[in-house]
């Protein structure tokens, strides 16, 4: 970026928008931040309320997912309430906004003020990104919940999309015996030429018996209550996909097999490398904007 | 073994030898036990004392290391207190007894009563098998106390044995920037094989400031106050060298910098696999033991 004065404004977040926002500071990046209670950084500007003066800023940085689940404004740091409306009500039309995981709401308020909106979670960069913190912190998760090493435990993935692969390097890198669960004939290709053991998944009853750790990675229901039957009871499940994932977990428990729905694992187990990738997605973000000509001047 | 039916006695210990106990009655040993509550597995006779009829058997196997810091036996699900005395007055002298760290104490009673000690501590595949829950140990603590991915991190393993061996080949299989310490020359040259980036200790001060995390193996004082000086104060050490490891705990504190002495880690983090190892090696031994015509017959 050939100008870095660009302002940039935070509404809430987690540890996450912390990390960004001290990287975007020492970046060159003027910051302002609404909804954090103790900002160490001097060079960050912190407003209590939703001040005019913050909005006087290139870019709106939303948190990830941008709603809690009492449909404010997803702030952890502080106790404000924040509604969405408050917020496009005072927006400029020639801020852009980033954020995660947009919704009708806000795609509604957007067009009405013709405003930029772009969606971390729909950036395929964070996506990627994403998917290393995600699977590093599943195998946190799996050392900590077995009494066994991962090294020479048979362990399967299910799924070989970005969290699937990375998954199952670093169980290899560890030096487990990886088997990974696809569908796609060029999948299973790419399985075999890394040196996985490959398992469609029609064939994926007969080597469940045999696995110690399974990690599921794909969005719908795959471990039935007819596929858990054949699950070793010693074996732990850790489920990455979205709620409600992929596991029915009512017949895990009655089969006695220990079964761990793990979300949003980066922002846990790693909040400082997960502020680093989303403030590499918001720069990337920031760059085709400048590029398509869609950051405009300031008011004052 | 061509043999099975050998008698093992276990006196005391903790989930590594309920774990080896399972797996030696499973492949056909007869398997006494003293110094456990509960025992599930119901070929293995478990004895409430030093009754005369555990004594009646192949091979005594005492805990890991087989002192507790009080001097007793190290039993650890039961509140009995047993001395070594106790024991070695009744122990056979055609009874092979295989332990964890022998001292002089249980080395001078043996030789009194002509006994063959066998101490698993330095038996060179234990030490090779047990740097792999060690070394996964460690990058569990490590993932647990960052808040950063291991992935692209700038780590460096001290010391290139078993462990570091084991260390670095784990941390690059996970995406670490791994660097290794090592003084050899041929040690340094298979540092580069493997694609390490390896450092003299001599020159370990230019690359200290870069380290996110740094695991110690060296059992002497390598992080001293100066060395620590050098050290970001956001990195974390993990040390792996026997008590009071390779750090300046002392020094680090006042630094800022969080150091954790981390030992045992195999019974505590993975005491299943860990019981597996003591098997193997206990089998090992018996074998040789065999193989020496030292496992005589027994008594009754």
């Amino acid at each position: 970026m050939s100008d870095r004065q660009l302002i940039l404004t935070f509404i809430g977040g987690d540890a996450r928008q912390v990390e960004a926002m001290n990287m975007a500071s020492k970046d060159g990046f003027i910051v302002k931040a609404i909804g954090f209670k103790d900002i160490t950084n001097a060079n960050i500007k912190l407003y209590k309320d939703l001040d005019e003066e913050c909005f006087n800023c290139h870019a709106l940085i939303l948190p990830i997912p941008y709603k809690n689940r009492h449909g404010y404004i997803n702030i952890t740091y502080d106790s404000q309430s924040i509604t969405l409306e408050q917020v496009m009500e005072k927006v400029d039309p020639s801020t852009i906004i980033i954020l995660g995981k947009a919704d009708n709401d806000i795609r509604q308020l957007a067009e009405k003020k013709n405003l930029h909106l772009f969606d971390i979670l729909e950036e395929e960069t964070f996506a990627i990104l994403n998917a290393i913190p995600t699977a590093e912190g599943a195998i946190q998760r799996a050392m900590e919940k077995t009494d066994i090493t991962l090294h020479g435990a048979n362990v399967l993935v299910l799924g070989y999309g970005r969290i699937g692969k990375c998954l199952a390097r670093m169980l290899k890198g560890i030096g487990s015996r990886v088997t990974v669960e696809a569908r796609k004939p060029e999948d299973l290709a790419w399985i075999y030429e890394n040196g996985y053991n490959g398992v469609h998944i029609d064939e994926l009853d007969s080597i469940l018996g045999s696995q110690q750790v399974i990690f599921n990675t794909i969005p719908y229901l795959v471990l039935t209550r007819e596929r858990l039957e054949k699950v070793n009871k010693e074996a732990v499940i850790i489920d990455l996909a979205s709620a409600p994932g992929g596991t029915d977990f009512e017949a895990a428990k009655e089969l006695g097999i220990r079964a761990y729905l793990e979300l949003g694992l980066p922002g846990i187990v790693a909040p400082k490398t997960a502020g680093r990738i989303v403030y590499r997605v918001i720069k990337e973000v920031l760059e085709r904007a400048q590029k398509l000509g869609i950051i405009r001047g300031l008011k004052a």
